[in-house]
């Protein structure tokens, strides 16, 4: 498997994790895409993916999978039971959710300040800002992040009772809420407790040796 | 079970095509939230569902479940086979990332120029347009659709060579142009004639004849 990466992103980072977790990161090649020069905007990426990021999934047929919840449901699929995406029908379906809400309301949303009320990946590629919107999705993360503390105060993890592929998603929301410098509230203890917590996993461990420390 | 609904809407859609295809619409009670009230931003719905979107499956112990994908994996794990959202890990990952595919570059953009640069729910509700990206997103809706042509052109199904989840989300899409007046371009042929196909299914129909038809 090749795996189009860039090492110091906070989506690449959730299937690095994801990898970890079903120790299968020695299978994988990883091609490192320059983000910072465009080169997910070129044709020939493109062609692996139309939305134009990363990561993307290569199989040895040349089968891409793009989007981080289809790579992690796929190798969750293919390796052992599924522990991350979960067991049971209501297992699979909070899963599902927490996931989805955690990109919508912590992850997507810094993403989308990050490129349009921020210098994002420079003028180059960041031709059409739209700083309003920018700055309203930086806020909404804000309230995202008082959310998943409030979530943690009656659980130990995003989705319930076992680490799943939602913790992943949130584990990536603190790596690009540290990149952009955007802080996780002080009072959001349960959330920073549950991320000191995080951090003890060895897939999170040495994945944050590659990405810079968030706090 | 319960199913927070409102009976035009191009997401809930999605969850009773779902329902019907796996047979389980008369193991559901449909409770409308009036959207163009803005009953989904109040704070009895918004502990059901903290994003604030229909449509969201109760269950019988007051679990609440939403998001439209996550609704459909849980239903696909209760009953049968999982037909909606394939077999094989393989079949698995690509479901999961046409389905997002779908919905980041056609349903939720048309969804973000309904709310944006279009009246929307109406001044109540839409209190924060931003028009500019509301425009940006209709573009993007614009060329997902030609996109997707380009796919069927190759093969029968949103996801490959079986119906499944990814063409439930593409259905959506087609509910909410209709509703927003965005017609799917007359070139895109493929797509126009996998719509006709889709048409045929009964799920498809009796969903349509709740909502106005296309086109
Ligand atoms: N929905 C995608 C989002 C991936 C994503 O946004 N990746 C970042 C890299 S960390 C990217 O490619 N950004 C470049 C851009 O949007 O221009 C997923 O879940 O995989
Ligand atoms: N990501 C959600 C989106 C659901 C959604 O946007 N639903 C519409 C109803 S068709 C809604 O609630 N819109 C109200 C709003 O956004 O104000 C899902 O997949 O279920």
């Amino acid at each position: 498997m090749k795996i189009y990466d860039w090492p110091t992103g906070p989506y690449p980072a959730r299937v690095r994790i994801a990898l970890a977790e079903k120790n299968l990161l020695s299978d994988v090649e990883f091609v490192p895409v320059n983000l910072w020069k465009g080169e997910h905007k070129k044709a020939d990426f493109l062609a692996k993916n139309y939305s134009g990021t990363l990561p993307v999934l290569e199989l040895g047929d040349g089968t891409c999978l793009a989007e981080c919840t289809a790579i992690t449901v796929y190798l969750d699929a293919l390796v052992g039971e599924p522990t991350l995406t979960g067991r049971t029908p209501l297992e699979k379906g909070v899963i599902h959710m927490m996931t989805k809400r955690a990109e919508i309301e912590m992850l997507d949303a810094i993403s989308v300040y990050f490129h349009n009320a921020t210098p994002g990946l420079g003028p180059d590629v960041e031709r059409d800002q739209n700083r309003e919107w920018g700055l309203r999705q930086r806020d909404r993360a804000l309230r995202g992040m008082h959310y998943l503390d409030a979530v943690l105060r009656k659980q130990p993890f995003i989705a319930g009772d076992a680490f799943s592929m939602a913790d992943i998603a949130v584990i990536g929301g603190f790596i690009f809420a540290a990149a952009v410098k955007l802080p996780v509230p002080q009072e959001s203890e349960a959330l920073l407790a549950w991320y000191a917590r995080m951090q003890e996993r060895p897939s999170v461990r040495t994945q944050l040796a590659i990405v810079p420390p968030p706090h």
